[in-house]
């Protein structure tokens, strides 16, 4: 192991997601991103295993946060009270990562593969998320739909944070989702 | 342009499905799924761009489908019941080709690129409708959220239908599946 780096995985991203954005992600290499971090290669390894997963190491992280917001989740939450309720508390989180958030979704935006891979971690997580209420007693299909519905809130959150103008929160975003949603369901 | 081949289309998405579940998707080739079908290899072409297409050519004629029925839907739904409403139609459809639907689910749980495929036509399917929904005069996260909503109650009814035993009823599923979100986000 080298000596240790003071916030590399930072400074890391920070300089991929840059150069993503100033050359493109396929014109960009391994070795520009360490330079640009004013770090080694064999740093840039110790931290991700290729540079698509500068991109998406956060996917598995969130997950994780996630299932265990929703396992810690009161036994009195309906189902997609508790899927928004844990996407809120992630919410808070994500909430002061906002411009590297914003770089992110354009660097994916312009690369079909990329596209392709957000999707898949997006699915992955609704069935995490429905797993983890299946754990919790809830039927099958409830699980699924309370799943899928609640990554629908979040995504439709996230993409409002990332576009609007001023200091959007994120957390009061995933709400007044969640609360749209039961408008339209009740028929309103 | 060669002869007319009765029903070329049908005998060759048929021979695909079989020899891509004989073999896998992989190994077979679209000579090999012509000589099944017993039709030319530049029938093959004249109806599929790829061996691919054959599994992802009816994703384009759903969502024209879908979009359509959106458009004709009554002004008084709501947004979320005129999206079910365009799924539980296609179901109708998609009702007496379960066998093929299940034989092409088998296919594409099997691949991961055929399962990456697949999450973007649904994606590029709920962001079409929607834009319908946009059409109509609805708001724009509303619809979002409505096609989004839909999508998930239309996946998750599609899968119980390709798994049940018996012979169990897409449309009514569907409408199963859009009550039950009801009354998950009733809090019920």
């Amino acid at each position: 192991m080298g000596r240790w780096e003071p916030n590399a995985r930072g400074r890391l991203e920070q300089a991929a997601l840059e150069l993503y954005i100033e050359r493109g992600f396929e014109q960009t290499t391994v070795a520009e991103i360490a330079k640009r971090a004013g770090l080694a290669e064999r740093t840039f390894f110790r931290h991700f295993a290729d540079k698509r997963e500068v991109l998406f190491g956060g996917a598995g992280t969130l997950q994780e946060f996630l299932v265990s917001a929703l396992a810690d989740a009161s036994d009195a939450a309906t189902p997609i009270d508790a899927v928004a309720a844990a996407f809120e508390a992630a919410g808070t989180l994500l909430q002061e990562r906002r411009e590297t958030a914003r770089q992110r979704q354009a660097v994916i935006a312009a690369n079909a593969e990329l596209r392709e891979r957000e999707l898949i971690k997006l699915a992955s997580l609704a069935s995490a998320l429905a797993d983890a209420l299946r754990q919790r007693g809830v039927t099958d299909s409830a699980a699924s739909l309370a799943a899928e519905a609640g990554s629908a809130i979040f995504r439709i959150a996230f993409e409002r944070w990332i576009n609007e103008a001023g200091q959007p929160d994120l957390p009061h975003l995933i709400r007044e989702s969640l609360d749209e949603l039961k408008a339209l369901t009740a028929g309103k």
